[in-house]
């Protein structure tokens, strides 16, 4: 069998997590690492060509599909339209305000070059956008919720590094549990973004820091904290690494929902990840997957996770599928 | 908007549902009701046409979908293929061991004929057997687990009821809590049938009969109860109206995994339904929208849940699912 070959843009936590999940995946095989950095200062954790970024264009026919690890702010903005025009690629761009222009930039890049560029994929965006238009198809009147947590936000842990006087913090983002009992007891609530996330936050303060200020400016930060529940604990350095090394994450999709009989229905999908992007990486090698099977069929542009029928997915035959899956 | 004409096939549960679920999705019309029993004998939930079956071809050209509402054991085998010929179709043929050649029948019809038929549409097979293959293609690594329940087993609740004595009788399928906690804790435990589930029967019984020999025939049932560890409840004919009126039923699609890296990852889908043929219906509703659509864009032959882009069922345009739900 021919193997589906993998180039990786970006070589971070996605860009390791895209490695791994490719070695569990054996219709795939990564060829090259492309890096801003200085190729040699790279080290992966199997091994692997790094080469540097302006060099990709020395794989086209090498590559099949090009997995883009860089970061939503400034990373994927500037790559994804220019990496199009040589090869497809998958990507997890999540700034959702910026998502219909994204896409727009994306799809005229791909389309003109002739390849095929999955957008946004990950578990949300991805798998909990698949369940919000799965679960809204399937019962027309209803509420979707979507939780976060418990999980590590990256943006609010750097968010309370800015602080003066903090060293180092950890910030859990949790969802209410008497908020999820509401939407499962089928009550369909409204909820205010207070009732339903709390925000948990680890702090290592620089000694003599004046840990009451760094509390408030924490708890009343716009946009971040001021609008939730935050709690702050004041930990030290060797307990932050030792309690919260990791990157955990996940969440819930929940709908609630009624026939025109009225009976009630309740649809829940819930994801519970030791690490954030070890998963994403191994969604984004499923659609890579996907975006190789639908180019060959003659798919161009820009798609989403909305636009791949699931049997592109599977490393099996679609006659296996049916009679193992379905 | 034309709205998308539905027509039914078959009218008892699920026929009644679809009419319901019709009403809550504005984009769709039934435009009429096909029965094998005399028409004018068939009362409607909702006001619309009641045909005989053989009529049906009157109708080409006058409805785009037909959904076929009729049971796996007879009705579809011997219909769907033949109505395949004259529309497009939706089934929810859910007799595994059947399912290959059931597919290769209906898309050679659909196929020669021009229309598009997806089968195996509804929760399971359907929207559990979409949990298993995005679970297992986001983790390739990992176990995958079906529970069903707690609710109401319509082929159990049959093979009580021919048991001598028995007058009528429910039979609840039960996922087992320890099972359930075991698969979530990452254990990937090998499971028994009769680990995963109990059977829960209530049994109205006739006057004078030997309730300790019902209980015998019940739990040494094979296939039906023989594995499982079953509990019989002698209820009145009240009591069952009363409390088990109903057919509520619902389940879980788990997968437990994990990273090369030994990153333990929980995927987790479940539903609560208080009707289990309304909520059907309401499913087989959408996939009739994906076919409309996909016909329209030139697909023919039999098509499972694996084959249609989640874009397909929505009613929302492109953009405004990006933009809503992605």
């Amino acid at each position: 069998m021919d193997k589906i070959r993998i180039g990786i843009v970006g070589y971070g936590n996605l860009g390791r997590g895209v490695q791994y999940a490719s070695a569990q995946n054996p219709d795939t095989e990564v060829v090259a690492v492309f890096t801003r950095r200085a190729p040699e200062t790279v080290k992966t954790v199997l091994p692997v060509k790094v080469e540097k970024y302006e060099d990709m264009k020395n794989y086209v026919g090498k590559i099949d599909v090009m997995i883009l690890c860089g970061g939503s702010a400034t990373d994927l903005p500037a790559q994804s339209a220019e990496v199009a025009k040589l090869f497809n690629t998958v990507d997890s761009f999540d700034t959702h305000a910026k998502i219909p222009e994204y896409f727009a930039a994306l799809d005229k890049s791909a389309k003109d070059a002739g390849h095929l560029s999955a957008m946004s994929i990950g578990w949300d965006p991805g798998l909990f956008s698949l369940a919000r238009i799965y679960f809204g198809s399937s019962l027309a009147d209803g509420s979707t919720y979507t939780f976060w947590g418990k999980g590590v936000s990256q943006g609010h842990s750097d968010a309370i590094r800015r602080v003066k006087g903090v060293k180092d913090a950890r910030q859990y983002t949790v969802p209410v549990e008497s908020a999820l009992e509401r939407v499962r007891s089928g009550e369909n609530p409204q909820l205010t973004t207070r009732e339903k996330h709390t925000r948990e936050c680890f702090v290592v303060a620089e000694e003599g820091a004046d840990l009451a200020r760094i509390e408030r400016e924490i708890k009343e930060m716009p946009n971040y904290f001021a609008d939730y529940d935050t709690t702050v604990h004041f930990i030290s350095e060797e307990e932050l690494q030792k309690n919260h090394g990791g990157i955990p994450h996940g969440g819930l999709v929940l709908r609630s929902g009624k026939s025109a009989t009225g009976n009630k229905f309740l649809m829940e999908f819930s994801l519970k990840l030791d690490s954030n992007p070890e998963f994403t990486s191994s969604i984004l090698l499923a659609y890579a997957r996907a975006v190789y099977r639908m180019h060959r069929e003659g798919k161009t542009g820009a798609i989403t996770a909305f636009d791949v029928a699931p049997k592109y997915l599977c490393p099996l035959s679609e006659a296996e599928q049916r009679k193992e899956l379905l």
